[in-house]
């Protein structure tokens, strides 16, 4: 259940503020040749401390336990493991019994019968993204060729995105974003009609990450509003080229050599300074809701690198899957 | 890649104008009642013939071929066969050497290096719904308490539908929609945090129906321009009931026992009716491109049944997964 | 449950006396040349009729129904049925209430509720050996370089084994038999430390025949009796070729480019014509049986080209996992 | 590739001289008791140090580091670390060149191109069944009313086996073993038809052991040479417990209420004192060969502990299936 993939497959662990977080990555090419320092940059631009981003920083330091010999990968599983040092797990004890309003507390605590780790919301915690980025990295090492991109293009609503944020920490609230990622020199022939798509597998993927409600690939949504002369891409070459790419990159559910182009939306972080009501289960009753702890206004500014990493983990897993 | 679920699996099978369409459907609980008959309802949902749907009607009689005994299921596969029989296959042999535009074609000749069945898109033909509407009614005869409802809400950026296609199929062009689904009577608890998130598992069944281009769950695109303090679904009672659902009925991954909502975003069927431009492999240049065939103008008409069943097929696997 | 493998991927349905049994095989190369006559020879093989084999002989005519197109795999999932004609379902009533000894009637009972089709061991029954024969055969397809051979070497602790089968029909009885089975032109590198050896994939199909109790590679239990210096391969050229094959051409789980050597152990068959004692669920007591219906004295006889079938959907697998 | 199981599903992760070995559980049930201690017993009886096993002694202390909390599982993946710390890896370094016969060294060396860590042999050392029994261990505690006991029954052929051992020993060989393991209240109805039999299952596991090579189940090669009429187990009541045990627990690949029996071959330790013959691929041709290191001279000696945690594996992931 917190496996992915066919080929290059990942598992994650670990809980928020429990030892460590961590993946272990399985089937990844040997000879490649792999370095802590090769995560610094990804791991980097996921970190938090920058206006919008929660106040907790954690060194985040990835050590590579198995599957590196000599700086090369062997063919053998790649562990990589991230220590917890910065937990402040107090404030989270209130949440036992008061959960906190389109978080995951309520359903964390029914689903486990209240034996979950609750604090900092244990492996349900966006600190899990951390190990998806360093798959991601390694993914990327797989695939050296296609070069992937995701930026945040809105935020609540807005793209002077500075502005919003200023406004949105000074109330005491949080907002959305929306991410758009581009992958380029994509192959043909990647995905499978049905089931296994190029669309199935990375939306599986977007939504493994906390806050994302929707994905949409090429026009998207806006192809329901469209005819299909409008809509469809006219092939202008022998590889497959289109003058315009509303399909995203994917006909059939395959690549078409053309950018893989999907946009994903991101809500606002459920946690917020402003006070808020919700259900008291102790107490029975519908009672004011104050959270403490340090939490993300716009978690969407930190997402741009996730995506990467999960469009790097489902496109490696295609490729390899397709030699 | 056929398969899919992880109790409740299917695999489906079978070409457009080949011998048949199938599924066959591991996992189904043993003793529920099932016959033929059950299918008609579904069956005729998807059926074309409509105004906006293709000409091609085929009698779609299920054969239940394995795993049903004096009426029950008996634990063993049960297969699924629909015969084919309303084929022309004429009308396909030009798209060997001159590939629709935002189509199959192209992708599906490359991948398979021209051993792939071009007649009425082969494999990778929207007659292989057929089978997954089958295996929705079998899913649904699992979660018998759970209800499931899908329809068209917009079509080519139109809610009175009628006029919208009337004028497509005249202007010989094809209409997206957008499709909205809500299953009430989810419990709480289905669904894993990351990977087997409820949003990922049916994102990943979503897209394997031919031509969807989005998904969103909730607010979904619209929880990106939204604040949290907007956004937050407030919780009212023990059971976890919020005041709004702007969540979908899912938070960090888990149903929290709300409806579950999503929409999806369906392109305009390529096949048109209009000339279009697209390149010819034969002659090596882009050329004049005259579709014949028999083709829906608006096929998310046809879509709500099947959404139906991937979101039965869905709940299925997590509920047998919880049990 | 009923499928098996990770890129050449099969799934198995049907009962001995339902409408059909059959196979769904996903992953298949495309461009492989495959008609229903290429089935012919292997089917023979394990075709009943012969001294110490079933009276029960259906025509097993193999019908391709999908995945073939020209006379070539598509790429698309290949489904092969095999209708069943000459069924006597009224011998199999009393097993309902009366279970044979050492055979699925109890089992099945317990395990579906009495909701199981019991007539000819219904999901059980070793009929569906034949899709598995047909699988092994498109498996061997994409795997042309690589010879499998596997012959009876002993049944009922005999060599001389038509003496023996004469001597156990006459008696009314049954016996067991043991299979031999290599595999020459392996590649070295198939496999992989622990979960997927190759001993562990072939052992796994292996265990899928019925009446199958116990495999062994190279010297298998021999070995459990030898020294290192006895049982060791000592490797004699750069390709890796031994002096001996103690190890059945499996180092580590891993192929060494030796032939592959395994041996597997077939119990008599459960049916058998003589007076037997089993337990009576109607009447609640030990009470006297006597099987109707038609079985083989020497299931075994039946089984090497079976054994053939899954060594080569293994190797399929492995191959195709490589590439 | 390094993972298994279907609900209760393990990976495994590490090399001998690397920074640990580990394993990661998921799937396991929340609210079960775990810590450290928990693990005592078994890695105790795994331990090398008595005669007939290797002078390595590592200390095995285990590091739960996630998936637990406050004493009890969460439901979330449990991670088990194992740090390295007595390695000598100068010993091995000879082995990139010179491969020790019936040793994982040739084919690692091919499969991975150079690049596996041959320290110990890395990922392939029985190092990694510390981790196995850790995970075996987590499985007994999801399964609790199972017993499952396994014994050295034979080893070099000899049943007084410290007196064999003292003189393999003695002569720098190794020994061989056969080790049986049977499980008791183990309910009906485990297991399925074909690629999911119980006998499947654990069979895939045993060979995941290093050195085995050989698994029957009951009277297993004995059946060969069988008749029906002896072979047969009787049922003598409405439980199905039956007068003898030839089937070992097992009809039509589904428990059948009676203890569950099976027997493994294991190879002697192909790591041996004495001089060998090997090819020498640095300098081309057949040369000695003196094996430095320390190793096990009857690795029989130290699995039964390991075969029980493969089969409380297979037994939770089976009955975790089930419910």
């Amino acid at each position: 259940m917190n496996s992915f993939g066919r080929i290059f497959k990942i598992s994650i662990f670990g809980e928020s503020h429990g030892t460590l977080v961590g993946v272990c990555i399985d089937g990844c090419r040997h000879g490649i040749e792999l370095c802590e320092n090769d995560f610094s940059d990804a791991i980097q631009r996921r970190k938090s401390g920058k206006q919008g981003t929660s106040l907790r920083i954690e060194p985040d330091i990835p050590e590579i336990a198995s599957g590196v010999f000599n700086g090369f990968t062997t063919g053998a599983p790649i562990t990589i493991l991230f220590k917890n040092q910065n937990a402040q797990s107090e404030d989270y004890l209130q949440h036992k019994t008061i959960p906190r309003p389109s978080h995951a507390d309520f359903v964390a605590m029914k689903k486990f019968d209240g034996f979950n780790d609750y604090r900092g919301s244990g492996h349900f915690s966006g600190r899990l993204t951390l190990p998806l980025v360093a798959a991601g990295l390694v993914a990327k090492k797989n695939i050296p060729d296609i070069i992937i991109n995701a930026k945040i293009i809105e935020a609540g609503g807005e793209t002077d995105i500075n502005a919003m944020i200023e406004k949105t920490v000074n109330d005491g609230d949080s907002a959305g974003g929306i991410i758009e990622c581009i992958a380029k020199n994509i192959p043909v022939g990647l995905g499978e009609p049905f089931f296994d798509s190029i669309e199935s597998q990375i939306a599986h993927l977007a939504f493994s990450i906390p806050a994302v409600k929707g994905i949409e690939f090429g026009a998207g949504f806006l192809s329901a509003k469209m005819r299909g002369s409008e809509h469809n891409d006219i092939i202008t070459n022998e590889n497959g080229k289109t003058a315009t790419n509303n399909s995203g990159g994917v006909a059939g559910g395959i690549t078409n050599g053309n950018d893989l182009t999907f946009r994903i939306a991101v809500k606002p972080t459920s946690s917020i300074a402003k006070n808020q009501k919700t259900f008291d289960f102790k107490n029975k009753k519908i009672s004011d809701l104050k959270i403490h702890g340090r939490h993300d206004s716009c978690i969407a500014l930190r997402i741009p690198v996730i995506v990467e990493a999960i469009t790097a983990i489902a496109l490696a897993d295609f490729i390899l899957l397709k030699k």
